[in-house]
Formats: C-alpha cells, sequence, structure tokens
C-alpha cells in the first residue's frame, strides 16, 4: 500500500498556522462531544523510526482537554507483560466510554519492530494477525472508534535526521545502534510494514498512512484526520438504528438437549469422597509447585445453576493450592468502571500470570445466558459473542494457558430443595435471594441458552465438562480429577 | 463442538407427521414471502457418510416451489474446476436474489473429505479456511441468508447403515470402498469435522448440528431450523434501518494525491513507439505459450479516465495472443441478471481458466468509484468494498494466478482535447456520450475516490501500476513492458 504515497507534500507556514488554530477550536468542542455521547476513541501511532510520531501527538493533544485521554507509550514486553498473552496489556489499557487513549506504538510493534528484532519468530506472524483483527473488530463492534496512523517517511529524511540527532550533544542519546542499522535494511523494514498494511486495512479499523517527510504536513493531516472521524462517528450514532433485543428462542423438541440427558445419579459415598479427596488434593498440590516452575497459566471457569455446587468445588480446588499462586474471582453483576469497559475487558485484566492459576466464580459467558435471557444486550450482541469468548480462548491458549469450563448440573427438584435447606438454615440465608427463585422461573430459557453455549463454545483448546452435581461429593472429585487430567496432560505426563 | 451433542433423540411416528404437515405449509408461505423481499437464501448440508442428507434434503424441498430453488451436489473438483480458484464453482452458483440454492456438501468438502483424502495438502487448510469466512461473509453482508447443517449419527449407527447397503442387491453399489475405510476411522473424520465447526460457526453463518441417529427426528429439525430462519430473516428485513449513501469525501490539502504527481510528460516518438512494439509483443507471444503450458492464469484489469487510453493499450496487448487463449471482458452498467447477484458475482464468473488470460476493461473497482460518488450503494457498501476485492484478488493470487491492475492516467486538459477530437471526429463520435462530460465535472471527486483507492489495494499479490497515459505511445508500451515483467518473474525468468 505505501508504493503509491507521493512523500514531497508540503505545507507553507501561513496555511499551517492557519489550519492548525481551526482544528484546535473544532478538536476541544468534538472532543467534549464525544465525551457527552460516551463514545470511546482509540488513536493508534505508527511509523517508521524519526518520522516524527512523538511531535505530532503532541500537537494533537495541545487542544484536548487532558482530564479526557491517555498516551501511552508501547516499549518492549516487561517481564510482566511477557507472562500474559499478547493482547493483556492492551485490553488492559482500553479507554472508558468517553475518553480518548493514545498510543505511540501500540499492538502493532508485535509483528513490526519485535518481528524485525527476531522477538516474534514467523511461525507466531499469522496467529498474531488473527488475534489484532479479531481484538480491534471486538472493540469496534462495540462502538470503539478506532483511529490508525502509519507516519513514512523515505530513506534519505530518516538519515538526515539521524545525523542531526546524532550531531547535537543533547539529542545524541535519542539514536539507538537499531535506528542506524534499521536506516540501512530501510527497504526490508518497509516491506514488513506494508505487509502489515494489507493485512490490518478494514472498514471498522482503516489505516491513514501520513506523508511526514514535511512536519507540518504530517501534523496537519492527522489533526484533520482525527477531526472528520470524530465528525463522521457522531453523525454515525445519531443516526443509529433502534437496538433489537430479542433472545431468539426456540420452541419444545428440536433444540439441542445436552443438559437434559446429563446422568444425575452419579454419586460417590462420603467414605469414597473423603478417600479420593485426600489423594486428589495431594497430587494438585505436586502438580502446582510443577505449574508454577514451569510457568505455565491455568484458567478454571466455572457456571451452573444457583445452588449447582460452584463455591463447595471451587473451595475442595483451592485447598490444594498454595495461595500465592492461585486467585479466585467472582463475577457479579459489572460495576460502574465495567460497565464503562467493553464486557471482555474485566476478564482480560484478571488474566493469570504464567504459572499461576485463576478460577472463575461465574465468568464472560453471562453474555448468552443472563444478558441473552433478560434482554441486558442486544440481539447482535450475543450472538457475536460466542465467536468473540472463543477467539479470548484461543489466545489464551495460544499464549500457553491450560483451559478448562466447568457447568455445574443440577436438576430443578435438586434446587428446590437445595434452596429450601438454605432458607431454613441460618447461616446459610445469605446465599439465597429473591433473584435467585425469580430466575429459577426462567429455568426453561436458561436451559436452552445454556444448551446452545455448550454446543457453539466448546472447542478443542477450551472444552466445557460438564459435572453432574446431584451428588455433591462426585460433583468435586469430578471437578479435581479434570483439572488434573488436563494439567498432565499439558505436563507430558500423560497422552493427549 | 461436537461432544455435547446428544444422539439419542427420537421422534414418534404420530408427532412427526402433524409436525411435517404444519412445516409443509409454513415452508411453502415462507418461501413466497422470502421471494417477494428478494432475498436470496443458501442452505448448506455437511454431515457423515449415510448420515441422511439425501432424505432429508428430499423432505425439505417437497413443499417449496420448484421454479424458486436448485440443488447442488458437489462432488471431486471435475477438471474445468481445478483450473480455477477453489470457490470460483460455487461463486457461480450462488443464488440469485429471491431464489434458494441447496447445496448437498459444498465448500466445505475441500477441508472435510478432500483433506481427508489427502486431496487439500495441509499448508492450504489455514488459507482455505479464511477464504471460505471471507466468501460467507462477503455473501451475507450482502443481505445473502446462509443455513448451514451439519448431520451427526455415531459410528455405530453409521455401520450399521452400511451394512444394510450392502445387504441388498439394490443398494450395494451405494457403497464405496471409502465409506468403509472412514467408518473404521471414524474418530479421525469426526475430529476434521469439530474442527471445521470451530473454525466456521460465525454469527453470520451460524452452524446447526442435526442429531441424524433417528431419520424423522433430522428431517422435523432441519424444516423447523428452516422455517425459524426464514421468519427471523423476513423480521430483521422489515426492521432494517434506512440506509446511509455517503462518499464521505474529505476537502482539500489532506487528501492523498497520487494522481497528481504523476509525471505525464513521459512521451516516445512514433519511431521508438514502432520498434518496440514489435519487439514486445513478439515476446509476449512466446511467454503466452510458456502460460499455456505451465498453465498459469493471467488477470489483467484496466481502469483509468474516460478516454485514458484502455482500449488502445488493450487492442496493443491482445494484438500479440493467441485468440483461443484469452478473453477480454468489457464491463459495463450491470445487467438484470447482475443486479441479483453480489457485485463480484459476475467477476467470478468470468476468471480465467489455468493457461488462459483474462482482460477487464473496466472492472469490480466500479464499486469505490462510480458506486461510491453517485450513491449507487451504501457507505457501508463501499468502505467494506476494499477489503473483498482484496480478498478475491488474493485468492486469485492463492491459486496461482498473475494479478495486474493498470490505472490509465490523463490530465483533464488532455481528457477535453479527446473528448473534443473524438466528437469531431465521425468514425469516434460513437465513443463520446454526454454521460462522458457530466463525469467530467465530477473529475475532483474520482480522483480522490481513485486515489484512495490506489492506496487501499495496492498489494504485493496485485499491485495498481499507474500509466502516465498522455502520449499513447509511451502508454501502451508501459503496459506491455510491465505485463511481460510480471509474467516472467512468475515463470522465474527474472528475480523478483
Amino acid at each position: 500500500m505505501l508504493e503509491k504515497v507521493d512523500l514531497s507534500k508540503k505545507l507553507e507556514k501561513e496555511e499551517y498556522k492557519k489550519r492548525k488554530e481551526e482544528l484546535e477550536t473544532s478538536l476541544s468542542g468534538l472532543q467534549r462531544k464525544l465525551r457527552e455521547k460516551k463514545v470511546p476513541v482509540m488513536i493508534v501511532f505508527e511509523g517508521l523510526g524519526s518520522a516524527g510520531k512523538g511531535e505530532v501527538i503532541n500537537k494533537l493533544i495541545l487542544p484536548l482537554d487532558p482530564r479526557g485521554f491517555e498516551v501511552f507509550t508501547t516499549g518492549k514486553e516487561t517481564q510482566e507483560e511477557e507472562m500474559h498473552p499478547f493482547l493483556w496489556r492492551f485490553w488492559t489499557k482500553t479507554p472508558e466510554r468517553g475518553r480518548i487513549a493514545i498510543y505511540d506504538r501500540s499492538w502493532y510493534r508485535k509483528v513490526l519492530l519485535d518481528r524485525y528484532d527476531g522477538l516474534t519468530p514467523q511461525k507466531e506472524m499469522e496467529a498474531s494477525y488473527e488475534e489484532i483483527n479479531s481484538f480491534e473488530k471486538m472493540l469496534a463492534d462495540d462502538g470503539m472508534l478506532i483511529i490508525k496512523f502509519f507516519l513514512y517517511i523515505s530513506k534519505k529524511e530518516q538519515k538526515k535526521r539521524i545525523r542531526e540527532l546524532l550531531g547535537n550533544r543533547e539529542t545524541k542519546w535519542r539514536v539507538s545502534k537499531g535506528d542506524l542499522d534499521r536506516n540501512r535494511h530501510y527497504e526490508e523494514f518497509l516491506r514488513l510494514h506494508d505487509m502489515m498494511l494489507q493485512k490490518t486495512d478494514t472498514s471498522y479499523a482503516p489505516w491513514t498512512i501520513v506523508e511526514a517527510e514535511q512536519k507540518k504536513y504530517a501534523v496537519i493531516k492527522v489533526m484533520s484526520i482525527v477531526e472528520k472521524c470524530f465528525q463522521d462517528k457522531l453523525t454515525e450514532i445519531e443516526n443509529a438504528p433502534a437496538l433489537v433485543k430479542d433472545g431468539k428462542f426456540s420452541e419444545g423438541t428440536y433444540v439441542t438437549s445436552t443438559l437434559k440427558n446429563v446422568d444425575l445419579s452419579k454419586a460417590l459415598s462420603r467414605r469414597e469422597y473423603e478417600e479420593k479427596l485426600e489423594l486428589l488434593q495431594k497430587k494438585l498440590s505436586r502438580l502446582h509447585n510443577e505449574l508454577y516452575t514451569k510457568r505455565i497459566p491455568v484458567i478454571l471457569a466455572f457456571e451452573g445453576w444457583d445452588a449447582g455446587g460452584k463455591g463447595g468445588a471451587i473451595k475442595r480446588l483451592t485447598g490444594a493450592l498454595d495461595p500465592r499462586g492461585y486467585t479466585v474471582n467472582p463475577t457479579a453483576a459489572p460495576n460502574d468502571i465495567e460497565k464503562v469497559h467493553h464486557y471482555l475487558w474485566r476478564f482480560w485484566t484478571k488474566v493469570p500470570k504464567d504459572g499461576h492459576v485463576a478460577v472463575f466464580d461465574r465468568t464472560w459467558y453471562g453474555r448468552v445466558m443472563v444478558e441473552r435471557i433478560e434482554g441486558f444486550c442486544a440481539s447482535r450482541d450475543w450472538e457475536r459473542a460466542y465467536k468473540e469468548m472463543n477467539d479470548m480462548e484461543k489466545q489464551f491458549s495460544n499464549h500457553g494457558a491450560v483451559v478448562l469450563k466447568f457447568w455445574m448440573q443440577i436438576d430443578k427438584e435438586e434446587q428446590e430443595r437445595r434452596f429450601t435447606e438454605r432458607q431454613n438454615t441460618p447461616d446459610k440465608t445469605w446465599k439465597i435471594t429473591d433473584e435467585d427463585w425469580r430466575n429459577r422461573e426462567k429455568w426453561d430459557l436458561y436451559e436452552q441458552a445454556v444448551d446452545e453455549m455448550l454446543i457453539r463454545t466448546s472447542t478443542t483448546y477450551a472444552p466445557w465438562v460438564i459435572v453432574e452435581g446431584n451428588n455433591k461429593y462426585y460433583a468435586r472429585i469430578k471437578v479435581l480429577e479434570t483439572v488434573i487430567d488436563a494439567i498432565e496432560k499439558r505436563l507430558g505426563k500423560k497422552s493427549v
């Protein structure tokens, strides 16, 4: 895409001043409107070394209200970042609705500088591009305005700028050996960029190539494009159609019925349970150490009916773990901060680092259960969510994580028994609310939503395990055994 | 995704009869409505051998008006099909708006049966999946309703059905060695299917898994789902928001200006031209033979200003070619048949087979030029089109084609000179119409649209070549030289 770009573009000083003033007034007003409309914005700056990203960013933010934006500089991955899936450090930096995030280099570093330096192996390149496109699409579908700039200068101009920096004692330190090397291999480095532009120029997150040979021109072009994108987004919102919130449930026989067929008679005696529990917890404890040493992260997601026994199973699991090596993340209705982010954001912030175990008590699957059923999101949102959640788990798995998802299954009668017992046992009353009874009335809808979820999101890299839960002893042992089995396979102790 | 499916589902005879009758009445009415609303529908049947695809399809089509649908059976690729990009045979079979196409096996054959049989190499699998997802997305975005069924039976049931067929003299021939082999390796073959389901279950073209252990159940489930999808699509259309038709043009300085910077002073004298022409045509003629022998297809796309010299350049090019080995495809406003298909359909039908050259005089790029400027399509349609066209050309290139795109550039003064000359030369008058003069008034908009197009769709696999066209001699020679150069590189005669 770069071949057709004309680098000779220039602006006269007068014109520059005039346009800059106009744009500053305009951008300042538009930022206010975007904030009112709660539009989140991401502005990405990529470009060749010495193309002037820093200066352009400085000029762009000048007219903006500093309480409404943040600038992130993307360097090499820190040790902490290396120990998480590649996009973790960017998910945690996505802006809230109404705020602007500006990235001086971004997730594209992975396929540009880090590839050039050999930090990203060639065999990871395809997956990285897939992850990037999926990341941007998820955010755009959620209302994020994504603006991407590529600042382009010629080999000659780059060399000139490097020399100028080197010639000045105060700026000399800013030039690295890498800068000189990349100037020598300009063409090769440029090809990496062209490939990147081809693979990631999409209608939901298009690239703008900025002719940066003259800095004045680059500044005004960037400001003009930002102005236009802001305006277009506001128009788009004004014309947006009303959202359809339809759970699209089918009637009767022809829906999947995985849950109805679970054999809930499976049971263990108390003695069998206690014997097995002790053995399995010891084993898991040893494996936990090994996971830590080998830096393998584990993600365990728990879903199930209210009173299905999630809590009890999690307790028996974590009872075997070193508390420094795991976290349990309960998931309630999203709080105010979580509400102003993408629905997956709050889970990304809790992705375990390498060697650690993260347990989720309720999960991202709320999107296709309660949110679908109660109409908390539009039809298109939950319909899209299966793929989005599969993509996220794929990324965890690409990074090397063990990912397991448990569905704690009980039948309606057992639930009633447990609800009643909770109500009648003083120190368990807190566990049961009116909402639990209300949800129970929607049992059939939940069953249908869960059946569809189990089919569409059971993948080789992140399978669902249905736990027969009417007998708590059986359920807890099954969870422990399944976790141990998956870890042993991952550690190569068992054939897959 | 298959692991969670319960194959024990059954229907009683009475229930089956009753539901079937209801569904037949309903489907017949819905087909009529879809026809009125001009909705095109694709229904895909995949599944394990002996799962009963044929029977289910027969039951499904019974209530449908036979003038409104077609059934396609997808066997191994014919020789003709092998000589085209993988999806060519399916593009040419996409239904018109208002019609239904039913596929007994489909494009998924490539990643299932053909992969199992080793016809699709492992290294092509990723690209095939990308091509499939891109294909379905393009069609869905264009309004196509896509329904996909996977018919699932157990190993035991499959074996039983094969035995029954073998035991009967009349049906024995229907069982192949492959059927028996795939039953023996059932688990392995199933894994291929599960992978396929995971990679292609999208919100725009989701899969429905059909429990086909009992045929009655399978028939009713398929008919029910089709009914529901038809109804949902009709509701969707009723609630569809009005389309925004905005060309989104920017003002002035900060748009790309590739065209403005083309050096139009480049020229050749008549003598130089004639000498070069003779030499180059001879060379091209020889290369054409070699392309034919090596079965390499070539796609040459011509765009440019009215009177930019496309015709003349094409003439000098084809003058060197064996008429049995090339076609020239002029592109005018779409005709009635073309209008009821996806805008890329008419170009897919003209993809050259291996060893042949296809020249396009005007192309698919009309979408982002005239259609954008005149508001013939919605904003989201032309915005999405850059990626769609890149994807299509990538598929041509994946198949081994040489793809080149020429933009014939002249300036506004030269155009006026040529227009006037045409008007004043009796046997050229036909070449100039009122519309040409009207388009000329929109020169600036066209220039902006073309500049954006050149940037966004210049790719490594299908580059744009800007031809300086004020001097016809120069232009024609440049086209010939570029084509020869690309072919020589493709044949390995020149380093890339």
